[in-house]
Parts: structure tokens; C-alpha cells; sequence
């Protein structure tokens, strides 16, 4: 008896394309072209324009997640057509491929860089290559190549000059945690950058009460281990399933009633009110 | 010679999530990473948030016509976090896995349910479960578990109170039928829960001319097999692609025009001017 | 030893259907109870509601980019309901399924038309079909079989008067470029049918000044081969992804800059000041 293991290779792409244009559409082409047998699954299209934090973020969320050896292609690119680098990030688990503007490094260095190269091998992009789309002629094609066996060596050289973003550092001090808003999801919900070890060290456990200031305004809220704490309409702070502290409203959005976005600074005290 | 017919599993998936964030891609990597052969379709994640029933709907719609044994993941969880179940569901030709809110139970009613089964045996969740994505660490996992083959038995044991959402009823009395919007549809058209045979039993037939009440205002459309029968612009009654009557505008929005949201009740005669 | 090549047959689905509904999903279960082995790809379900243009342009700039037997679906239907026909159209490498209203023959006129079938065999549509949904009743079966190895001369009898969209058609005189703005995309750059040979038939080259008129506005825009030569905010014409002569700013919105919208006229000329 032959018994068969299908074991597929999956490309997950990540984008600021939008739903309304054919070019996501393309870049699934110019991959199946190369071979129809990969998985190709959309992280997210709807990356807020030209936005490479918030492509870094969500490629930080999900990447983690996948199976060991899959390529991710992630194309928030307001240098194209500048001298920015096109690169393959080689991480522990998995291949990153895109601008050299920090968009693959969040992800990466969260499981650990191993290699980073510089796409410079024409064989492995289209032959034409337009000015202003490389995401479907240079990354798309070498993300193809990767998945089908291509080693990352091939691509081009190792480069040590790469670009990583810089996030607001947590800080502590007169205990008060202050830290920045890495993200705002779909739900209002407000993502910190601020860990559930941070507040530990400052004595903070579930059940307290928190001075929460944002801009100039203080706001008494409560930290619990989940929603079910609270009334739907209340506020609470939570480690969310990124594992960082939130802010949320049980059923409703915070972020719209806090008026807050990403790269606010939030700044995080108990309150004496505290059981 | 070997012939090898390949049957991919499908797994489908409708949330809540939006598009923006990493949610639905970290749910796709849960898994993929326990079988990369199974085919993931994305029902719908611009669910309205936290709308229980609007994802009951658009679930109802779209099952009928998978295959047998698609295994389906609903995640519209405005309860988690607190003491709501997870469940299986066992239909005649699917397997259904989310939260015990109703949203599954309108498609799985359709077709017969015939068991449902309470998400309890931890082997099939991630190890760290958050307290607020069950759909990442406890729904992707066990739909993907069911879709390699494990029986929904093993999942859990049987219960038997689970949770229904209830609909607001056809009534037909003074030869009006009224019923109720369970959708309002990306065209605009206003979908409700009154049937042909609704119809036919007040000697309703297609040409004929009705009073349609919503709210206090009452306009008179007529009732027509298909949109060709009017002009652009033009409003029609007809049977609708979920095999309910539905009020459309030719080419426009009807519910923008009578101002008609999801739950509002619609009351339907017989014009006199019928022919 | 056996080697077994995986290829993959696929399916392009394209809509205005969103997704905030089950249509496209019902449509993917139709496709797959054909044949599970199928890979559907999503082009677009954005496309602007009952919009034949927008529909035919971004299939036309994603299907040139997909493998040789791709097999494309797009319903964009207003006319669903009226003795508008259904089509397959076999070009020299792909296979486009729909209506016949205009929208898959931008593409298929790119590679070449070479038969346009009737689509009336009933052996290759659902058994029941409803007035308002050919897209779930006959295009998308229709399609999947055509995918799994059916000819389209079994789909139904050859056609020769099908229906072909016209297009503002570029026109040169007096040193005047004038053409039509063909899409307007996700970022807002402004994609007109004018090509890189139109222009260099007036003399047009890379580092000109270009009068642009849009309107009763005339505005001075630099011609450019990349965005790179621009700082962020500038404008600048180029010749985009898709081959055509486009406006747009660096890193913002043409489009809402210029009040711009699909279908507008735009008369180009080369500027005094040109180097």
C-alpha cells in the first residue's frame, strides 16, 4: 500500500494593495506560474497605505503561527523606485521577503534572524521588471523560488546594513510603566507594547485598579484576566492574544472613545483604590 | 498505470475580524500547521461586529453548497471570556465549530442537526489558551483536527442545551403576511423570512401588485419573477437566491432608499390593482 | 522511485458580490462539490457595484500573469434576469466564463479571442437555477467543469455577435495627447489608456514637463520613470505596472488631488519648459 502525505508549501502575502485593483490578483499569477502546487494565503490586503509599521505589526501577529518553512512576501513599499534594497530575511522558522524598509523584521527578530540577503539574482525575478510594481516582479517570483527549494544563498548576497525600525521603549520609573500603542486593531482595542512582566514588577496583578493617562487625560480602569469580568459598555485593561497589555471595551470600541492611535504614549499606575 | 484523484479537505471560515488585523492569518496558520493538504475558503470576515446573527445568515447561505464533511469555523464570540461553551456540531452533511451563541445553528438546523458535542478535551487545543482568542486556540485547532479525521466524538461529550437564536415568525392573519428583515445584503436588497409558499397561500402570484409595510409607510411594489421585468431604477418583490421574498431596486440600493435595517418587521398584502 | 508533480488546476473568481455576504462563498462550495482539487483564487469582489469597466479592467491587469488553462469566473450582472446571454470565451491561454456584457473581453482580446461559446447546456448548470444568481447557478459550475477537463464546445454553440465594451480611444493632434482615464486604483493614481509609444510619438521623454489637462484645469506634472526622482507629495506622470501612462503623487492621492474619476478625459503635451 502507498500511502501519500500531501505536504503543501505555504506563501503567505501581506499587502497595502486594497481589494479593488488586480494587483494581488497578479501577484498570485506570477507564484502559480512558477508552480500551481503552493498554498498561497492572504495575511492581510488592508494595511493602512505606504504604513510599515502597521504591515510589521500584523506580520508580528500572524507569522508566529504558521508552519516552519514558510515564505511570507510582504509588500508596504514607499521606496520603490528609490535605491531602497530588496531583501530575504532567513529567520529560525521561516523566509521573509520584501522592501528593506523594517517591514519583515518585527516578525523576524521575534523567532530570531539567522540570515538576511540582498536580492540581486535576476534569474529569480521576471524579465521585466517595472518601476513602480516589484512586489509582482522581484518579490512574488523570488518568494515562488524560495517555496519550490530555491536556497536563500541563491538569491543574492548577505548583506549586515539591513533597516529595522525603532519602537517606543517600555520605561519605569517612579512607578509609573509608560510604553507606546503598537497597533489599533478592528475592534478599537488598543495594543501596547507594554507586557504582562512589566506590570508584575511593579506589583500590578488582576483585579487592580489602574491610572491609565493618555495625552492629558487620566482614566480609572480596571486590569482583568478576560471580558467576562465586566458589563458590555465597560472598560478594562487585559493581556491580549498577542500577549500584550490592552486597553478594550467589553462589545464596544475603546480606541474611538479614547481617541488614541498608534504611537500615542500610555502611561500605567496602580491605583490606590487597588484591593 | 495509477490514477490519483485528489480530495482536498475543505475547511471554512467566517469571523468577525475584518481584514486589517492578523487574526484570521493566525487562525490559518493554527491550521495549516496541523495539515498543510487542508483547503481553507473564507466564508466572510466582515461579519458585522459582534453581530451573532448577521454571521448566522451569511453561514445559512453559503453551507448548503459545500461539500460533505466540510468542516466550518464560525468565530463571532462576543461572549468569550466568559462561562459560554465552545461547541461541535454534527450536521447531516457538516461539521460546524464555534462559540454556543446560535451562530452555527441556523445553517446546522437547515440541513438536521444530529449531535452537538461540548469542546472540552484539551488534546486538541493549543497548549496556551488566551483569554480572549478561542478562535486561534481552541476553534482553528479542533476544525482542523475534524478535518484530518478525528471524530467529533472524541472532542467532547454530547449536550443537549445548547443555544438557539430565535427569529421573528410569518404570521399570516386578515390576508397580511408580515415577517421580518433577516439581512440586509451588500446590494441593499432587504431579505426576508417570508416564502413563496407564504405568498401562494394568500394567492400571491408573480405580477401581481403588493402593499409592503415597514414601519408607518406603506408602498406598493410589484411582484416579479426577475429583475428584467423592470426598468433600472425600478423597485420589485421577488424570490431571491436564498429562496426568500426580497424588496430590490433595479441596479440601486432599496434598503437606503426605505430606510430598512436587519430585524425590522415587514407586513405584505395584495394590492387591488393586482390584474 | 516516482516523482509526482503536483499541477494544480485554477480558478479566478471576480465580483462586486463584497464580502459582507455568503454569495462568493456559495459559489466556492459550487466549485468545489465539482472538484475539491481545484485552487480558487479571489482576483477581486470589490469591484464597484454593477461596474462592467471597472470589472474588465482589473481582470484584464491581473489574467495576463496567471498560468497557461487558468479558467476565470467574473460576475459583474446587471443584467441578471434578462435574455442578456452567458458566455465562455476560450482566448489563446486562458478560459473566461460570465456574462456577456463586455467584462472578460478586455483580457481576452490582450491574448487573443479565438472562439466565444453560448453557454446552454443544462448538463453543466445546477439543477435548479434561480433568476438572480447565475453566478452560484451557472457560471460557477460551468467554470469548474471547464477546469476539470470539460471543452467549451460542450458548454453550448459558437457565437459570433457577443458584446465588446468601447473605450475613450486615444487621439494626437496639434501635439495633443488626448485619451481616457481607464481606472482609477487603491492609491489614487489616475491609469489612462495613453502608452509609453503615444508619447514618444510627440517627442515625449523621461525628465519632460508635461501640460496635463483634466477639465477646463491644466497642470504642470514632470514625466518620470519611477517615483524615486519625486519627494513625497509631488506629482509626477510615469508609465505604471500595467504599461499605460498614469498621475500620481508620491506617497498620497492623485485622484482626490485632481477630482479625478474613471472615464474622465486628459489631454497631454509637452511643456516649454521642458529640458
Amino acid at each position: 500500500m502507498i500511502v501519500l502525505i500531501m505536504k503543501n508549501q505555504i506563501l503567505g502575502l501581506l499587502s497595502d494593495f486594497g481589494t479593488k485593483d488586480g494587483y494581488v490578483a497578479a501577484m498570485k499569477g506570477v507564484i502559480y506560474e512558477i508552480s500551481s502546487a503552493i498554498t498561497i494565503v492572504d495575511i492581510s490586503h488592508d494595511i493602512d497605505k505606504q504604513d510599515v509599521r502597521h504591515g510589521a505589526f500584523v506580520l508580528a501577529t500572524a507569522a508566529p503561527f504558521f508552519p516552519d518553512e514558510t515564505v511570507f512576501v510582504c509588500v508596504v513599499d514607499p521606496g520603490v523606485g528609490t535605491i531602497r534594497k530588496g531583501i530575504v530575511v532567513e529567520g529560525k522558522e521561516h523566509l521573509y521577503v520584501g522592501p528593506d524598509n523594517g517591514i519583515l523584521m518585527l516578525a523576524a527578530e521575534h523567532e530570531g534572524i539567522q540570515h538576511v540577503y540582498e536580492i540581486t539574482n535576476r534569474k529569480y525575478m521576471r524579465h521585466e521588471i517595472s518601476a513602480t510594481f516589484h512586489g509582482r516582479d522581484i518579490f512574488a517570483p523570488v518568494a515562488a523560488y524560495l517555496a519550490t527549494g530555491t536556497c536563500p544563498e541563491e538569491i543574492g548576497k548577505e548583506i549586515f546594513d539591513y533597516i529595522v525600525l525603532s519602537w517606543t521603549k517600555v520605561e519605569i520609573k517612579n512607578k509609573k510603566i509608560s510604553g507606546g500603542v503598537l497597533h489599533v486593531d478592528g475592534f478599537g482595542n488598543i495594543i501596547t507594547n507594554i507586557t504582562l512582566d512589566d506590570l508584575k514588577q511593579e506589583g500590578i496583578e488582576f483585579g487592580d485598579v489602574l491610572n491609565v493617562q493618555i495625552k492629558e487625560q487620566v482614566n480609572k480602569i480596571a486590569f482583568y484576566e478576560t471580558y467576562g469580568k465586566t458589563q458590555p459598555g465597560e472598560f478594562l485593561g487585559l493581556i491580549g492574544s498577542t500577549g500584550f497589555f490592552e486597553l478594550a471595551i467589553n462589545q464596544s470600541n475603546a480606541a474611538h472613545k479614547l481617541d488614541v492611535s498608534t504611537g500615542d504614549i500610555i502611561t500605567i499606575s496602580r491605583n490606590m483604590l487597588s484591593p
